[in-house]
């Protein structure tokens, strides 16, 4: 496909997105085509047909901005429903039960901001994270995951994501990668209009000791670190 | 405590377990009991005493073979209440889903036939097993295990089973384990009068392929090997 009918393409779905409440695909969407656009508009000969380009590449900055407004205005407004202290050692919580309850069959989106995944545990907790998202959310489609690069192993990251970006992709889910630097809070925003705050995000747990002990698998009977959970109901919620 | 107190402990606490109806700990007890007897009887200088002794132990011996009779006789008879065959590559199974609902608060105790544990993934397995049991069996308070010496590693079995042992005994949970290297067929007994027959034992799952995929966890997406399941019922339920 040449650029220029990939970057139609992308343009595309990105409307179709947007139109459908997707936004959080639609955004990824249209940056992805104005990146596309913006590798040949320089190299058009024609200058009418440029400016065209030209034209077309604003409008789309225009609609990704404003997509890119609402979701930042849904993760500043809303009201607290849930508040949730976990102890040091504490037991008896597993992803499910602290906010399995608000992944719903309407939760078509999923924004996970989870700075640290580059020990094993820690892909295995964003793998039970995700386990559960499919299980509960029947119309998940798009799943963007905000993360800081691994400066120590780089390439391992970008594998064991791709990995699991292929197997959602199997299941007909999106699955987009960011990098962030920068990142520091943990956040879960689900389009259904939660959003779950955990202060040390999906890893506030303590390994199983020793490892063949009650606790290895269902982490309801795993010890915590203490960790505060706040969940938040956006102003904009569906039903 | 000597010998002669530690025999007549064992014993009084099989009495105590044989007449609440904990018949396969009182069957370990009962022999643990009378082993401990045997000890010191031919030490015994006294003749009266010694032949007190013998008759003492062939009074428990009578009743631990009785018991034995017992278990066996549960285990020979009954009815088949559910068959189930599991096809390669099938997804949908987990331990909850395919005998969870038989494991009960009336299950107080357990006997597990699993030949192989040797490998990480198994010792994995057998705590998935566990954790299940002491989730849905509030009452339980004894679990044999009988299993197969893994003569490549048999000290890394011991320690690992010997660990498993001392966490059960931390939620008062007695856990035994007998080796035996004939072992081939994999059996579940549960108290409450139900056997599970899997052809694999608690081993039906293939590896998550790549290692970070939906499944990692959730064995509920996990693919399986080809077996069969038979849940029997024997003539002794109590409700």
């Amino acid at each position: 496909m040449s650029a220029a009918l990939q970057a139609k393409a992308l343009l595309i779905r990105a409307v179709e997105c947007d139109q459908s409440g997707r936004i959080l695909e639609a955004q990824t969407l249209y940056q992805d085509g104005i990146a596309q656009l913006m590798t040949f508009v320089s190299t058009e000969p024609d200058e009418v047909k440029r400016k065209g380009f030209l034209t077309r590449i604003k409008e789309y900055m225009d609609r990704a901005d404003a997509i890119k407004a609402r979701v930042n205005g849904q993760l500043m407004l809303g009201e607290i429903v849930t508040h949730l202290s976990i102890e040091e050692n504490d037991t008896g919580y597993d992803y499910d039960q602290i906010f399995g309850k608000y992944m719903t069959n309407q939760t078509i989106e999923i924004m996970l901001e989870e700075p640290y995944l580059s020990q094993n545990y820690q892909y295995q907790n964003l793998i039970r994270f995700l386990e559960l998202a499919v299980t509960n959310c029947t119309q998940l489609k798009y799943v963007r995951l905000v993360t800081k690069k691994d400066a120590a192993n780089p390439e391992q990251q970008s594998t064991n994501l791709g990995q699991i970006k292929a197997d959602l992709e199997r299941r007909q889910i999106s699955f987009y990668i960011k990098y962030e630097d920068t990142l520091h809070d943990r956040k879960i925003f689900l389009s259904n209009g939660y959003i779950i705050k955990i202060g040390r995000g999906l890893h506030f747990y303590k390994a199983s000791n020793p490892m063949y002990s009650i606790g290895l698998t269902n982490y309801r009977y795993r010890k915590c670190l203490q960790t505060d959970v706040d969940i938040w109901r956006t102003s904009r919620i569906p039903n």
